[in-house]
């Protein structure tokens, strides 16, 4: 029923998956008791950061409760996070050379050397997962006030689609933000198709989670956060919008945009000026053009 | 085997499909037939710009030589082209609306009203159509004599992703580039999802293609282009190399980067410095930043 969606700029995040919900386990895992799982793991603060899917993609039916990460830069920065729980690798040959590991039987988790094929049945084969796979815990979110010294953050407005989110990870980390903030509801799901396009960025960025947006808002201006609001319609260029020393970037998922609340609560409405004939960019694109303009202009303060 | 792929950054991009290739069509379409086809075709300069693919993703199931477009930007801006060739439409009457057609008997082509489902059977569920398909001739690609007065122009080096494709066509539309140029081999295709990722973007740009691309940067170099080549390596920074009034941006896929006759070709190579743990882009990230950054720079001159 895509006809009955709003029109505006074309979507290209498919609907979010009812947030908190494993992936389908066993049998005996019914729907009422995944629901009720669930409920418990969010009322003890103890969700993973970027959930498993619900529905999942092929490649992302990892034994519940992990997810499969796969790829050589995937795999190695999950690897050289000490956060990260691994629980099983396959890999073959000539991944383990790539990856420098001489003695897998050295390493804290099982490890199978494997043919490539036998990656690729768990996987699928659209899958680049360049011989090697683990399934590994999802790394917990943590609170707005564990928040390090940054000038820089990024802030997710419902942005959910993982081959954008992947990537908005990875230019959030090149261009040096301190963190990822997104609510609770209606976030970016971990999942082996999202750590794949974030290559590796997942291991390198806090992933901040809240459960109201306008109140992150609030207390990132008070610890002197400029908050930004992207919108394509914003009554300022986003370079002349830049001010104080510590900016948060705000951005709303394609097609729909900053909800009505964050438009509200931000400091500043600001879009980026596009002389074409088209005034919106691919989200992932718009989060890299005003990370890169924000991380110029606060280097420079 | 994706075992087998070089190492270096990961890839997005998945393998190219063998480029002048029409889609599987009737049973009396032989290999050779259409190999000889597809020749005759390359040879007559009568190829058709982003070619259709010969691995057809869910929903680029085309009749023959036709490429399907969806969503209400995409089908939008085809209806506003006067280049573009529409056979057949299915529409619902909710998108018809949003369309603002008033009398589908009065579009000179086929024009169906029928029920969400029935393009959903087509197209697969996945693609989020809005209502409404077109079945249309693709593009035709342009000579590089054909380029227009422009300042700024887009240079391609073997990116075939679609996604990453329609990404950078909508990026290069929005930042004002006046041409994206490809080579004929190894170039990106037209399809539903690259048309999908571009937002009615391959509308609104002229697609040039090239035989050979270090030929067409001497051509570039001698109509006034500084030619400058992204590489995560690149000695300069972007921000720091820009002179002169015309700009080419000439980027690699994502992995292979810039093939070696593309280093030694370019006026100079440059990076988009980036502070932190992660030192590459996602491709279409990447060329938005660097659209960003060569329209700021232009527009000063």
């Amino acid at each position: 029923m895509n006809d009955r969606k709003k029109p505006g700029p074309p979507q290209g995040t498919p609907a979010p998956a009812p947030a908190g919900t494993p992936p389908a386990g066993t049998p005996k895992d019914t729907h009422y008791a995944k629901l009720r799982r669930a409920h418990r793991d969010q009322k003890a603060g103890g969700a993973p950061a970027f959930r498993p899917r619900q529905s999942t993609p092929p490649g992302d039916h990892a034994p519940e409760g992990l997810v499969r990460l796969y790829g050589l830069h995937t795999v190695r920065a999950a690897l050289d996070n000490s956060d990260r729980r691994i629980r099983r690798m396959m890999v073959t040959r000539n991944a383990l050379e790539r990856l420098e590991i001489t003695d897998l039987a050295a390493l804290p988790f099982t490890a199978a050397m494997v043919e490539p094929r036998e990656i690729d049945k768990l996987l699928g084969s659209d899958a680049v997962h360049q011989g090697v796979m683990i399934e590994a815990e999802p790394l917990k979110p943590k609170r707005l006030d564990a928040l390090g010294e940054t000038n820089l953050v990024l802030v997710l407005d419902q942005v959910t689609d993982p081959h954008n989110v992947g990537a908005i990870l990875r230019s959030a980390v090149a261009f040096g933000a301190g963190a990822l903030i997104t609510t609770a509801r209606h976030s970016p799901q971990e999942s082996g198709v999202l750590a794949k396009s974030a290559s590796g960025a997942l291991e390198h960025i806090d992933h901040i989670e809240v459960r109201n947006l306008a109140d992150a808002l609030g207390e990132l201006h008070e610890a002197g956060f400029q908050t930004i609001g992207l919108d394509s319609e914003g009554p300022a260029e986003l370079e002349k919008t830049f001010s104080g020393d510590k900016i948060a970037l705000v951005l709303g998922a394609e097609g729909k945009g900053l909800r009505q609340k964050t438009r509200e609560t931000v400091n500043v409405l600001a879009r980026l000026d596009m002389p074409g004939a088209i005034r919106s960019l691919n989200v992932s694109n718009a989060a890299a053009v005003s990370l890169y303009a924000a991380r110029t202009f606060v280097r420079r303060q």
